[in-house]
């Protein structure tokens, strides 16, 4: 600013910049897109109408900040999942750096699969698959030693496609959207069927997600002394599957709130759709469909990763929110 | 405010009133005590001197606010836990309401001590005992049931020696030091080997912690359909005990990070105080000992409920800070 009278300066002081500030701010605000990724169309709009209403004060719909819970898969509706989970890459990772120990891994599934390269046969194991793995190559280590393990390598990773970490394999459009939820109050929640501990050490970054507001599946943890110095120790046990039935369980146990907003895309978010759409007041559910093969994947069902089909069966019933995601986003990635 | 010459106002609203409005605050922050009902004694020194080399900016033991994270036992720590536990209490109530569908009752401990009256026998019957009545009368309904049954009971029912509601035996020295660490920046979490949902539908009002920073022991539930809405219905399977040494389990299940400081009043606190020691940087660890027979009550051990001894010990000879209530706590309750 040039440098003007002392007496001008006392009024621009009192008066005009508050006043020039506040309608600076007014403006930008106005012509700020929250959501420049998403094209204007359908869901875009139910998605703002939704948040216009419920943090409208006084209005018939209006939700108190500490009511305003929003919950959000990770696999497939943040980011990526094919041709395999993240956590499926990890697994993959940890048995070959395992395998020397492990003799027997080359005649026994899911092992023998991991160690040949057949990402087929590893994609038809599933979840059970994925169970083995996640006992064979997540547990007998500290909590701490896990996360310096994943945090090592997500650090190194990259997709096999798009040849780029996987924390960049994350959807631009719903980053805005979470951003745009919590600058309206809302807190946002990961509720995933990952693992808890492979989303903590990098999750709070990517997603603006702290640690607390992840939920997750787990093993059970022992608390034990090592060399003097407490420790938790992950056991070969599960404790916990964040998937399908499971999310609204989740919800219940880690959040204790039922929430008013929920994004899924595959028949394991369906339940948690379902214990968000059936509380009072206003609601938002949301799938994202994954349409897009040039620009990232087209698939709902049958697949081996993130099938939807009875959850999109009951969107169209029940009108929730259906992300078409090549006609409604501009783009995919930062 | 008088009317003053336009000249003048100009000037208050430019300069003098922010000043006088920053000066009036600053004079009120440090007037004001933080924790007036705690004696300016060792504790309460040792606490504000940890917040504040905590919370100093560029010093040496700054810790961000994310990091900021304080977790409470909540029975002999927040509130009354003589002398009975208040879900023991709540658990005795559900026995009497439900006794005449189970004729079993009348010979089966501790059902048949709860429909006596014998309450030595029902403390001694100490946590198992505690697990029989909860699977017996917290089970089988829905969370939304359970949740109106403890509403109505917790508002109606009065604490046996002090005739006032339970949710009014709360500790306030212990109401001020919660809110002295929030005004500083950190999340408090109740992590009380007490049932969660017992405690969810009052504790965010009474003590300001919401919901999703509650962590408790819990039941299994199981999402399910009744009449085309879904419900989460509660089994009688233990899901978690958050006490002992389950506590570290429970701050990393939920928590995903090691509090920096732990209050608590019992061995049940021991390993969760220990846990919140062994992290990097300033710690705080507090237990409250409960020397007060004329206010509250005196107890350590031997005591059917809220023992401290090996806890005790530890905190002597690692200077942990052990409040005397008796000498400490100017008063009691709110």
């Amino acid at each position: 600013m040039k440098r003007i009278s002392s007496k001008l300066a006392l009024k621009w002081e009192g008066l005009a910049r508050p006043l020039f500030v506040a309608a600076l701010f007014a403006f930008t605000v106005a012509a700020q897109d929250p959501l420049p990724s998403w094209n204007d169309s359908f869901s875009k709009s139910a998605i703002v109408q939704f948040v216009t209403e419920v943090t409208r004060q006084g209005g018939s719909s209006f939700v108190p900040d500490a009511q305003r819970i929003a919950t959000f898969d990770n696999d497939g509706t943040l980011w990526v999942e094919q041709p395999l989970y993240t956590q499926f890459a990890f697994a993959v990772a940890r048995v070959k750096t395992l395998a020397p120990k492990h003799a027997e891994w080359k005649e026994q599934q899911p092992f023998k699969a991991v160690l040949d390269g057949d990402m087929k046969t590893l994609a038809a194991s599933g979840e059970r698959g994925l169970v083995q793995l996640i006992m064979a190559t997540h547990t007998g280590i500290t909590t701490d030693e896990f996360q310096g393990i994943v945090s090592d390598w997500i650090g190194a990773a990259r997709h096999p496609r798009f040849q780029r970490p996987f924390t960049e394999c994350v959807y631009q459009p719903m980053l805005e959207l979470m951003a745009y939820l919590r600058a309206n109050g809302f807190k946002t929640y990961i509720v995933s069927g990952g693992g808890v501990e492979f989303m903590r050490p990098w999750a709070e970054k990517v997603y603006g997600v702290p640690r607390e507001q992840i939920i997750g599946s787990s093993v059970k943890t022992k608390f034990e002394m090592q060399n003097g110095s407490p420790v938790l120790m992950r056991l070969p046990e599960i404790d916990f599957v964040d998937d399908g039935a499971g999310k609204p369980v989740g919800i219940q146990k880690f959040i204790g709130r039922r929430p008013i907003a929920a994004f899924g895309n595959s028949d394991g978010d369906q339940q948690m759709l379902e214990w968000t759409a059936a509380g009072p007041g206003k609601r938002l559910m949301v799938l994202i469909h994954h349409t897009d093969a040039i620009r990232e994947y087209a698939y709902d069902h049958p697949s081996p990763v993130g099938a939807l089909d009875k959850a999109l069966l009951e969107a169209k019933a029940k009108s929730w929110v259906v992300v078409d995601m090549k006609k409604e986003w501009k783009r995919i990635f930062p």
